[in-house]
């Protein structure tokens, strides 16, 4: 299992199941261990099934990890100070967005849009200031160092206690160009290809088409995302029953390069 | 039912459950009438729910509208031959999707990205060549005239045959930039919100949230199609148990204005 291997069969039926009992999660948490006994806790999860996704969002991840930051004493540069009072925003954060970024994409309207070290280009680096736990207002989450690292531990987490090896992603909300509103998407992978390359295959008249490249995880995270609840207290997630192609994928194969990308 | 109300309650577990039988839809077909008879057809649709969603995608609504061009005969302009000839594309094809353009947005590394008169900024205009039928391989769909007027008219049928009134999203499998491959999102919606404004609502830390206008109609697309199956089998999909907020949205609040948007 976890070798590369065929897709899963055609599927008529998926089924998206939110874990229930994840507590608040913090800084140096066993996110594995807590996504274990979630599983546990769960009615109808156990067994797990070859088919199934396991979907962790971003933020529990951050927080697991430590990969949150205190803008308490951070200094903004006069860039940001200036951005912030135009826009309305908090000065340390669009700091820490800035600290955070390889290039800034866009700075405009009130949004920063940059790239981070991962290659992923997205309004404020992905540093998110909700749902970051009670004690702290000040506390923002960054995104995870290694996101397919992190959504291997779970994996492996998974297997050990359950003996299915389970594919994992790490998702987050992410803006797009052109269309307002936030889409879950993966930013981490363990277990299964992102991207699944349909060109070459025949359609169901026989012609092979050309230019269909699914981008499978992305879209496991966006219906993962339709269990969670809108308020961050269901941030995992199963999906069982969809169809995808096991592999050592990382989410760096979603990533364009950018000579090829027409709005860098 | 219909009108504006309250968001279905959060919900821990979400299916998708792609309708069977649906035939190879012709040019004139009565789509609403398929649907419905696929509805009754598939075990365990009915009775239909109030928190079912309903997601159509673009290719059997633009077949059955007779929204079909034949490239036989289409005369392309030289700007078109000589794109189609460095990048190996069909230059009758390239020609339609210049026709359908209210401007060319990037032309280049082999791709045409256009906006369409719907608003849309999609990669050849939404303008597709596989799978739309045995008979003849010239032929290309176009998006539909009026999305969420298809939608509606889908909405209508079942409400009439179910007594539900079931929101109902056309799809289409749209690229990113700055990432590899096609996910399906909403290009059409009938009956309920596509975006939900969760900005003023306090997350569970008591905290604001300041940026959160989510893609609900967006994510119920990508969710479909995780039962969709690959090869155009099966294109229509209840989706059951998603939280959404009923009303009469149209896709045209998700367009993003050019003067908002930082990438046209």
């Amino acid at each position: 299992m976890g070798a590369d291997g065929p897709s899963s069969p055609p599927t008529h039926q998926v089924e998206v199941l939110a874990l229930e009992g994840i507590p608040e999660v913090e800084p140096g948490d066993d996110l594995p261990g807590i996504v274990v006994a979630a599983i546990r806790a769960t009615p109808g999860i156990l067994p797990m099934r070859d088919d199934d996704v396991l979907v962790v969002t971003q933020k529990v991840v951050s927080k697991a990890e430590g990969a949150v930051i205190d803008l308490t004493g951070i200094e903004p540069r006069p860039e940001a100070v200036e951005f912030a009072e135009r826009w309305d925003r908090d000065a340390r954060q669009v700091e820490v967005v800035l600290r955070q970024a390889v290039r800034v994409v866009r700075m405009a309207n009130g949004v920063v849009i940059t790239e981070t070290p991962h290659g992923f280009i997205c309004a404020n680096g992905g540093i998110d200031a909700s749902n970051v736990g009670p004690r702290s207002g000040s506390i923002v989450t960054l995104l995870p160092r290694d996101p397919d690292a992190s959504a291997e531990r779970v994996r492996v987490a998974v297997r050990l206690a359950t003996g299915v090896d389970v594919p994992v992603l790490v998702s987050d909300s992410f803006g797009r160009p052109w269309r307002w509103g936030i889409v879950d998407i993966a930013i981490g992978v363990s277990g299964l290809e992102p991207l699944e390359d349909l060109r070459g295959s025949p359609d169901r008249d026989g012609r092979v088409m050309h230019s269909t490249v699914r981008a499978v995880a992305d879209e496991l995270a966006s219906a993962a995302e339709l269990a969670f609840g809108k308020v961050g207290g269901r941030p995992v997630a199963i999906i069982r029953g969809a169809a995808f192609r096991r592999g050592e994928g990382s989410i760096k194969d979603v990533l364009m390069p950018r000579d090829m990308d027409l709005f860098t």
